[in-house]
């Protein structure tokens, strides 16, 4: 089963993601925050330089491993309350102070998960861009040919390869214009204890584009509270695996063994114990699977925007499930994807075969 | 049950949306499209000007009811057939072969539906302005009165009541802000037997701007087995339902006979049959039960993405069965929170008090 | 679209289930038990015979219509507070105080739902066991015909068509005698105010069984803040739908032009606007998509268990909304698998001769 | 983020589970299937007794590590056709074509998930027997206190604690009641190429029965393409979640600032980063989101059943990544309810004063 599974971490997952999301990639983040919290607080005269050079030396030293964690986050139903003490144990009393001030766990905790999903969305950003190219590269090649269309499981009218191509790759370069926006939406949390940015004071604003700028994310107020962000990278997230499988369920029909359009994969697909036969297209099953998991996945995530009051675990619980997942099956998706444009074998002759006797059929 | 029911119509549907995407509407649009079409291709020449005229006639005068599809709908899995072969019925041989020219069921659904989803939006568009409205003039009134933040459903600290308003409202203008691209999105569809609009041969851009004109909505490329734009719309009103219902969430704790905060109802709130003193927030359970339908219904829009081939109807018909859903859950959540927000009853010294107590209690 | 759709009535609905859920049914068992509840009290000496007589009298005579509940419904968030109002009106004022005697909304809602959905469940029964006896028959006929397995996508090896009709068959079987236990679990709902049936006193349990019998129910212990037997019941029916939509899914595989060992309607099927040549499976499409709907809808029954405190309408707005739906989705479902499996044209040749190519390309 | 989160690990996930379902785990199912296999059909005189001697040599002494098969699975969408390549290299000739004799991917992956599911039902069901006592001594302990009952988010009778934990035991005990059909459910599944048992000729029946006797499972016909059981395994644990999470829900208002009738831990709750006074009941929370999360995923284990022809990995993928996290979600919120239930502070003073205050306000 492939819950935290080696054995399924090429065909159901993505090292590659799941380095980038791991714990401690998130550790890193939060330390990450904190430094440049204080670093903003010292150049805003609201801690002082000396405090905020030693909780960078010491932001910038510290060993915490994830398992140093699990005992406080279990008590705390959150990391960030350990994480802060541990790195208090190794400041001054002075410096104790000054660290972590005027901000919560949730600031830590948010604003380390967008920083990590920034990440996350670079190599999906790039995959995508792959991809498009890929199919761009295939419609250029093949395109031209002649491939029955079919509507309602029926053979329906001749149309070209490239007509099929243009429905995965028109929706990808749609999704591929709309990530600037995303990457905008995942700014910096910062609010502190209720959100309000009460504890900055006349300074709150100048800190978070202080913080933002030094952590090269968006300023936004704080969003505590209103976690459409989240949602709409999630539906991003969902809607790119969805065309995907869009994809991927196309070529199941064109590789079917009586209609040979396309072979998944040149060089020999998927193999079977029992029949030696075979050639399965099990990356465009893949495909298909993670485009309905990310769907199911999108409804938790719209769940979560049902925050109740300042801070709701019960909903919050739902995007610390939902969003590495999401970003992991679209990840592994858009690598399948690629690999498919890249290594189908396109049977043209079979192709037009097809054409020709559904003409004569008519 | 709510389900086709009067009893409920107020409470959980909305007889506003109900009526503007009835069966009456669907048949009113798709002979809207026929008509367009008619036109645009008389105009460019692709049809006789008398046969396009005398299929406006028929189209302007024919009374098709939602019991004659019935039938077809149920033979062919579409109401369009059989509301073709209607109208074929009333014209001449020759206008016969000039009308539904070169298009299919699938043009005449897909870009109905789009009408009718504009109107619907026109609808929403003017609720979500006029909630927002009422949500700056509810902060205007009462924001500066401090009351309790709640985090992990435990007193936190105090805040003003605009930053909890502000946790609506804020989103709200964001979502506000995006529903031009979304109207945008909702194109005419118009492809033919294939989607490749193969029947209208070098005329085909022109046509497709030519009807877009008419119909008021803009033109795309043909998207038959693209239904990215029809999710990023089930998103943002399962998102819009959300938000709302997070405003629902947060007045039921309000609410609470022992915080006493809010009534949702300053008129007065639901009753029980057996408990005369109960003053229960029914509208804003509504909106937190809204919410969550429709973040469970926007995961079907997601499956419906993935389209196999060139029409599949296994997957059609989940946008069939979700849109109208969502579209009329959005509405109704709408309706209640604006009812909510110029009626609500705001206990400002219980706020203070609270407030008070708790800094008495630290 | 099909929400309240006469179009779509017999296609994606259920005439006959929708009748026996309406608002008219709802109505009708609401009454019903408050009559039993009356006549049920005055046999236990709980309410004097006259007052039961005279309120048995209103219960048989009165007229109410949805519409008259529309509003109270918007007020109160449920309509048996207007239902019992009306009543009321009707009734002496000694009668009066007699009628709706300890009980509460929820008695009354949940009672009524469980004898709606006795009543679907009825005609679920029937369909499946006629279902049943279809395909026994269908295998009779032509399950000794070699044909096609078809395992990822690709061709397997030759099995009987009666193994193929046999995983269609056997979990419906097993469902079949799943019902017994589903019926027993719909059980009367009577607990007063709080659901601890205080307001009976000593009379609580010999009421509960008294009103049970009356209504031909299930007695159980008061169960509503314990929601398992909704969600159980959602789940049988949407196991159901997926267990026809794999129906459905196998056939369209066998019904596509290029395999062609089915025709889904010997009688012609699906056609086609643009493609006079097409014979589309379009039930066996709406068997797949109910069965995703119905996956979807079961998510919300899930939730509903998650019914806060004693009583919670954020949760129990989903089982209003979802119940109506998976019966009339998986009634329907049945229908058409019926249509299916006793007018499906199987062309045995054809399965013969795909089966000798498989072995000759080996 | 909690995928594979060792921070994690406690709060949302479960090591005891993790391990008994890990990659680890896996492989020595499936090596235990066909162990069980070679000495079945030794048995029944189908293979050598001298090849099923080494058969089970090499079974017994190999290692296979997780990372062995990960290449295997990308490249066949399965582990077991690496898995068996590894085994026959280890085995004579002879032996090797006794191996995964007659079998195929399907029967090995899905008997080996059973038996893993079959050691984690194991320990839900100590857990669910653990909570079931734990509650029911908090009812003999607090029960009689009186308190009170919340409808539609207001006061509205008292009634006693012991009302409000049985709304979390009983459905707990009719869950544990269905826990013996349930493992009955989980068979063997074994029936080689096209699910037909074909290859095992005349001794299918009887080897069917041989090898679930070994391996101390269920024998049954083949369910290859007949995935009921695991969606009613699905739903049994999202099911006892959901119940689980109106625990939670129910103790989270219980236990809020203002109405203090519990605390949900009595040696001290969540801590809060910039808050020193709180006391978070953070496990609540878990138990809230974990029922949503089981919910969601339900759907997912329901469109499974949607299981196209023979063998469909669009469906299969569904159960690998859904089950897992269902097994987790559910044990990791046993866990957490037992902890509340053993640890919980009951402040029957206070529970009685808030009776004393509403029956003083009435």
């Amino acid at each position: 089963m492939n819950y935290q599974s080696t054995i399924f971490s090429a065909y159901l997952s993505d090292p590659e993601i799941a380095t980038l999301i791991s714990d401690e990639a998130l550790i890193k983040k939060m330390l990450q925050f904190e430094a440049a919290l204080a670093t903003a607080q010292a150049k805003l005269g609201m801690i002082p330089q000396t405090a905020a050079a030693e909780i960078k030396t010491v932001l910038n030293t510290i060993t915490i491993r994830p398992a140093d964690l699990t005992a406080g986050t279990l008590q705390n139903g959150i990391p960030v309350v350990t994480l802060v003490a541990l790195v208090k144990q190794q400041l001054s009393k002075e410096a104790q102070s000054y660290f972590h001030f005027g901000t919560t766990s949730q600031d830590v905790m948010d604003t380390a998960i967008v920083l990590l999903v920034k990440d996350a969305l670079a190599v999906i950003h790039n995959r995508t861009t792959g991809l498009i190219k890929a199919l761009q590269h295939l419609s250029e090649q093949y395109g031209a040919t002649l491939c029955m269309a079919r509507t309602r499981a029926q053979l329906a009218m001749p149309v070209t390869f490239a007509h099929k191509i243009n429905a995965w790759l028109q929706p990808l370069q749609n999704q591929a214009a709309g990530m600037q926006q995303l990457e905008k939406n995942m700014a910096l949390q910062l609010g502190g204890a209720a959100g309000d940015a009460a504890a900055f004071g006349t300074n709150a604003t100048a800190l978070v584009n202080e913080v933002a700028t030094i952590l090269t994310i968006a300023a936004a107020p704080a969003w505590h509270a209103q976690r459409s962000n989240i949602a709409a990278l999630g539906n991003w997230l969902a809607l790119h695996a969805a065309i995907l499988a869009k994809m991927g369920a196309d070529i199941l029909v064109m590789a079917q063994s009586e209609i040979n359009e396309v072979e998944e994969n040149a060089a020999g697909g998927g193999k079977s114990s029992a029949m030696p036969h075979k050639n399965n297209p099990v990356l465009s099953e893949a495909l298909v699977a993670l485009g309905k998991i990310n769907a199911g996945l999108q409804s938790q995530l719209l769940l979560a925007v049902i925050h109740q009051n300042e801070r709701d675990a019960t909903a919050w619980i739902l995007e610390w499930n939902t969003l590495p997942q999401l970003l992991i099956n679209t990840a592994t998706a858009l690598q399948h994807a690629t690999t498919i444009a890249t290594g189908i074998k396109v049977n043209t002759k079979q192709m037009q075969d097809n054409v020709t006797k559904f003409q004569q059929s008519k």
